[in-house]
């Protein structure tokens, strides 16, 4: 998607280490008519997709996920990294990892907000090794309910996560993907979709 | 606001130790087109003020924030509740106590995303004892910043948090005030604004 590679390129800075830092307009301070923009283009590529729910995780997928959710006119659900006691009764539960904070931690949502009906997209900022998506797909496995497919704003193509996701058949359609990118010029090279 | 009082009235479970539970449209699953309805509520009440920025805290406050966001053309930042790598340089800091978690913790905002500029919106979900939002008021002093008003969906009115804001002279509009609740009986009783 053109209008996110060239504001990537124009306010992405690459740290060493593989991070890029978009915190400028996409998860610290975030760019809501950005966000319209990707939510148009999820709703052009996921037409087809009887799509009634998207999901996401915390923190920094929220926003994307309610404007993108605004264009679809369906709801969003947010899976939670850790047990809260306003959080009651029963809840399907799987493990994460995270590259960015280098730990693991219990991922829940609610058995009321998943079901065998449901079809849904799963929408996040980043995706790199995937674990943050494979645990949401393994949530929506564990309530019977089906993966539409899975969104993601900024994909590490040189990392494992999205070639798995697609080996399994699932619909994945990043709106950049980072072919690579170099922490001593500031260059990103996007892979040419 | 009405429609939030019947949503409450309809889909709120009221809770032992005086807990609201609005996981099922507010705050776990997210129920964005009544986000909207609050976001052009909140824009007819704030309609004097020269808002440029909304700021909020993740994680629940985040949705609401972006929906609200984008009927005000303006972005959105969200304060951090612990140090990621991916948070480098300086930044704003305070420490606030969570009610839900029992547990205090640090916050934080990037330098680069409040500056004595801004005219900043707080929006938030709930207010009880006020510790969030001081919180995030806090973060604005530092910056230099102006505070043009809080926005909060739910606050519970029989708790201090909405009289102290309100007496330091800062515009307090809450979209659902409740005076008292029962858990036996499971009724919410609101305030007449």
């Amino acid at each position: 998607m053109k209008i996110l590679e060239d504001r990537i390129r124009r306010d992405g800075v690459v740290k060493a280490g593989n991070v890029l830092k978009v915190d400028s307009f996409l998860n610290h301070c975030m760019d809501v008519e950005l966000f319209r923009q990707m939510g148009l283009e999820w709703k052009r590529l996921f037409a087809d997709r009887p799509i009634n729910k998207i999901l996401t995780i915390e923190a920094s997928g929220i926003g994307i996920a309610c404007i993108v959710a605004a264009e679809f006119g369906v709801p969003v659900v947010f899976a939670k990294k850790a047990q809260s006691i306003n959080l009651d009764g029963e809840m399907y539960t799987t493990k994460i990892e995270s590259f960015t904070h280098k730990k693991s931690y219990d991922v829940i949502v609610s058995k009321k907000f998943l079901s065998p009906d449901d079809h849904i997209l799963v929408i996040d900022d980043f995706l790199a090794n995937g674990c943050a998506i494979n645990g949401l797909i393994e949530l929506i496995d564990e309530a019977g309910a089906t993966v539409e497919g899975v969104g993601i704003a900024i994909e590490k193509g040189f990392q494992q996560g999205g070639k798995l996701i697609r080996e399994r058949g699932i619909r994945l359609e990043s709106l950049a993907i980072v072919e690579s990118m170099d922490d001593t010029t500031g260059e990103v090279v996007f892979r040419n979709n």
